[in-house]
């Protein structure tokens, strides 16, 4: 049985390109009792992976270099000797980037049937919507009647943070890349979205847009949108850290916000979090998740790339804003 | 009856020079019946008065142009015609930087006796004290066996925030910029301390001097320090921002901390607070800060500058680094 791996290359300096990555094919070895053979249908790829490309501490181990890569990833089972898996079964793991594995189940879970796609567990059912629902509630603790601004607004975890925030009862103001993505949000219901490429004082749009300040920023990007919102934040002001993507990418570290003493002056509370430090509360989100999605209330987008040669594309492009929705590959 | 007023004769650029203040001579009313006349003998000059020179919206008014600056006082009654305030009362208030004033009492408390000089009422039992209390206790929630990082350590809320530090059960790592600070911090039981301006590359020397990592750090000082702490934090690791003095005189905004990025790789939390916004355990923090005065367990130290006229030179020496402990200026 043969199998196809991208490696990790070389480690990107700046913006990734086609080349840190190489597909190779390798021979998966004959499955043992307590294993199974899984072919993966669908792989996940998002920005957290740029840091594990940086050798460096982290909360997560570097990627190897001419090692294969690692990320979310939904399969179904092919063959089985482990009586827990058997042929059929839909299940996640951590075992993306390549086409088929032969594995002991360790780090798998069996997905639920539902109605949707199961691509959704990659996304809006998984570690992205898990991220926005937690930021909301455990970090920033939004609450009925606030202002909440989201940039990346349109991304796998800024559009369901947006329409979490919709939900919960706060005042949504979005940031995002086009005019495209803006019209998509607006159909969300999101009443005010800035395009931040076509805004010149993004400080000023956002007091145009939110002039009764900001309540909690959900903090996706880094650079100006955070100086933006700090200049905009009201007292006691909640900033959910889950990512800035504008650094990621950075060869030199770029200047912090000038502005960082509105930390002290309107008694911020600025929180960076990883989702699977929340991991308990899974359950909690899906059930609800689940319940939204099937009322329509909540929106799942996606982009699609099909083919695992395309991942390394897929992934370079959430840098380049090409994704609405969750980027996802389409392996099978 | 004549006093001395000091007013803000013109907004600061930059460091505050002798020339923002004018000292002159006032006519006092006659006391009308429920009011009385109070003699300062202590006035305080902290750090956060220079914001109030500045002309912008914050959590407190700014100075007006012209006018009589207002900040901690401790006085004595010496007429009344007001029952609750009989003459003889030690009185504390936001009447500073004037040697006499009318008043109908309001906003103002008597002080309890106590056998420390009514002084300490403007520093490790007032403000300064309850700031450090604060942030230790309700902001960064320190922990017994933590390590605790304070920067300006030597000042009137450092020097309280490194022995709560201590109390508490933490490992204390301070800044200071002298060698006589350092001497002192060491004295009172201070194992590790920075001379930052002696010190080449803070965040090596922070690293040295706590191999171990920072979970706390009590932020006064903004800068390098947030820098080197920020390089330096455990994961979940706590900043309560009290101040960040070296931005307060910046004509032109300094750049951020470019190591920002550790807010979400450490899972931070940056909590900006204001004392006066927790101002209803006032009782707590008196009741024990009294107690481990009269144990020896806290020291008090004090810079004292005598006479009215000295008032904006122990103001504008807060951002030089004349002061070790709390700065004030005895009127009387």
């Amino acid at each position: 049985m043969q199998a196809q791996h991208i490696l990790l290359q070389s480690r990107p300096e700046g913006m990734p390109t086609a080349d840190n990555f190489a597909l190779t094919q390798v021979t998966l070895p004959e499955l043992q009792q307590g294993q199974f053979l899984v072919k993966n249908l669908w792989m996940s790829v998002d920005p957290y992976m740029r840091g594990r490309m940086i050798d460096r501490e982290s909360y997560i181990a570097p990627f190897a270099l001419g090692e294969v890569l690692e990320g979310g990833a939904i399969g179904e089972v092919i063959a089985s000797k482990h009586a827990d898996f058997p042929v059929g079964s839909k299940v996640s793991s951590m075992n993306g980037w390549r086409t088929h594995y032969v594995t002991d189940g360790s780090d798998h879970t069996i997905l639920p049937t539902t109605p949707l796609c199961e691509s959704h567990f990659l996304g809006v059912l998984g570690m992205p919507g898990m991220t926005a629902w937690t930021g909301l509630n455990r970090i920033a603790e939004l609450k009925a009647g606030e202002t909440l601004f989201v940039s990346a607004a349109s991304g796998a975890v800024g559009s369901v943070a947006c329409q979490l925030g919709l939900l919960m009862g706060a005042k949504v103001i979005a940031s995002v890349g086009s005019d495209e993505k803006a019209a998509s949000l607006k159909a969300m219901g999101v009443e005010q979205v800035i395009n931040y490429k076509t805004t010149t004082d993004l400080s000023a749009a956002l007091r145009t847009a939110a002039p009764q300040g900001i309540d909690v920023y959900f903090e996706n990007v880094g650079g100006d949108h955070l100086v933006a919102a700090l200049d905009n934040m009201n007292e006691f002001g909640r900033i959910a850290v889950c990512g800035m993507i504008a650094d990621y990418n950075d060869t030199t570290p770029s200047p912090g916000p000038s502005n960082i003493g509105n930390i002290i002056v309107k008694k911020l509370k600025i929180q960076g979090f990883i989702v699977m430090d929340h991991w308990e509360h899974y359950p909690e989100f899906t059930q609800q998740m689940s319940q939204w999605l099937a009322n329509g209330q909540v929106k799942a987008e996606q982009t699609i790339y099909e083919g695992i040669e395309q991942a390394p594309a897929a992934f370079i492009g959430l840098f380049e804003g090409k994704n609405r929705g969750k980027m996802v590959v389409k392996l099978a």
